[in-house]
């Protein structure tokens, strides 16, 4: 999962820290209503595991896209909040699931729920978070929204179990992996964005827009996160530099650079990404093969691309603050260098 | 979960077989439903797995309750269709991610999901299957469909939860029994009858009539489950007598076996399912402590309560051959002896 800091080197507010302020007080909202739906009853477990990942720094990038949609369309009622709530329990739900998939034991730079409390805890209490995000969207009475985010979930999932079979199988296509981003990112930020212009009954055109805008952000996101993941360059090694690389992932800069390579890049990638088999230098000469192919550049000017795509959706909607922190948003996330 | 085989050891078909017989039709369709919603257009591994649990020879009980509830009503529409689908895909939802918890090797006779694939691959496919029941209820329109079963999810993730929470805890009352039997049979049997009653768009006490005999039935199910386990009497030990013993879960005989007990009964459950330590014998003693303080009758007697309360919430509803079955399967369910 991507993070979602979009703090400035310099002082003056990012975009992301702009559209937080704009929609504050919706925001604290959200803030009451996650607290009060999480908590159990029977379970005093369910509240402490959900809190320790809900409260752990999450910059709730998610909801905060619900309640901009929903300003920026113009809507004048209550129901937004219930369904950015609805948005960050299904996130919650999809993180804890993932923890047990990825066998993860540090996320946001704490201890997991897995690991704090077991694999089992996790397992059910996300249930439970996404039981609950059903029962939110169920009070806004709209079918339409229950179909939206019913649909986003089915992705979501459908996209974590590709995310399993593509590992190390580099005969993933950018087809393939594009199904991956999407039910990793991109399927619940074009729901987020979208359930905002349904509520505020926008008509259809508006209502694709807004969904547009989420899902290409998404995308973005995602491909930005891919290509700096190798560090961006060869010359600019980050800390996290690699990661995907030692996991055998296969994100669309490998699947570039096998379809551009010669037979020895080609048996690289089959030894290092396929077999996994990883010695000294294989990253430097992985960074070298990426570069060589303009499989990273290619990547990064993808997503540009679709950061292009998510402000020109924005068209259709009225100028002003939440407008411009939404279009500089998608122009910081492919714009980032860590 | 209980076991839904109600096969008579004479040759006359028990009531669950002729329950089916009087849906058959509607239970075909609902096969066809489920093999087309659990297809993956692009992740196979989805389909395999499902169809494993799916074809495994469960009796489909729940999915059979819905339907036979909406003919009981009256109902004329095909929404009952979706609806017992989807109640089957939140309960093969929960067994694929029940099985993960409780690191089950086998269920319904053959290896578990968890097993033949991984335990990521039970979590996922269990989210996807959960994600598409939502999708199917949504496609009824019905938004108080929608909350009566997204109600009962969380009912069942709750529950879930407090039953790993209950093991080993011998301060565990009937209270909290109640409500781990609840989220493990009850909740969705409940729902599973209530929609078929409000799809046929009966009159609330009839609506609340139909949801009675499902938690009543599924109560009782488990409480006779829970009973059978000891054997149902120091004198018939069947070949699964003492699993929940040996498991240390905290059920209705032990409960009742603890409050009674004296000073020596209340160490030896202590020893053996607070600390967990057990040895040669001790199976017969806690047998024999259950029978001398009466627990296991007094079980057997709440299942043939629940038993009864089901069959009374039967009363509104027009005599024929549905209301006989599902009187008979009551009547059945707490009469059974292994």
């Amino acid at each position: 999962m991507p993070s979602t800091s979009a703090t400035s080197p310099n002082t003056a507010p990012g975009p992301f820290e702009r559209l937080v302020a704009l929609v504050s007080e919706d925001l604290e909202r959200v803030g009451l209503v996650i607290r009060e739906r999480m908590s159990s009853e029977h379970a005093p477990r369910i509240p402490e595991i959900s809190a320790h990942l809900i409260e752990a720094g999450g910059k709730r990038l998610r909801p905060i896209l619900t309640l901009a949609a929903a300003r920026l369309c113009g809507y004048r009622g209550d129901d937004h909040i219930k369904l950015a709530a609805t948005v960050e329990f299904i996130h919650t739900a999809t993180l804890l699931h993932d923890d047990v998939v990825d066998e993860s034991a540090r996320r946001r730079g704490r201890a997991t729920a897995n690991i704090l409390w077991d694999n089992k805890s996790s397992v059910l209490v996300g249930d439970y978070l996404f039981s609950r995000a059903f029962q939110l969207m169920v009070e806004t009475g709209s079918v339409r929204v229950l179909g939206i985010l019913s649909s986003a979930s089915a992705v979501i999932a459908e996209g974590e179990v590709l995310q399993l079979i593509t590992a190390h199988d580099l005969t993933t296509g950018l087809d393939r992996y594009e199904q991956v981003i999407r039910g990793k990112t991109a399927a619940l930020f074009a729901a987020a964005t979208e359930v905002g212009a349904v509520i505020a009954e926008r008509p259809e055109d508006e209502v694709t827009a807004m969904r547009t805008y989420g899902d290409a952000l998404g995308i973005a996101f995602q491909l930005a996160d891919d290509w700096l993941d190798y560090g961006g360059s060869a010359d600019a090694l980050g800390k996290n530099t690699g990661d995907d690389f030692r996991e055998g992932k296969v994100t669309m800069p490998v699947i570039l650079a096998v379809q551009r390579g010669d037979a020895a890049a080609r048996a690289f990638w089959q030894r290092t990404i396929a077999r996994g088999q990883q010695g000294e230098g294989d990253l430097e000469q992985a960074l070298a093969y990426l570069d060589a192919t303009g499989a990273l550049e290619a990547t990064r000017q993808a997503a540009r691309d679709e950061a292009a795509r998510a402000i020109g959706a924005l068209a259709a909607f009225p100028e002003g603050p939440i407008k411009t922190a939404l279009t500089d948003i998608a122009e910081f996330v492919v714009a980032r260098t860590v």
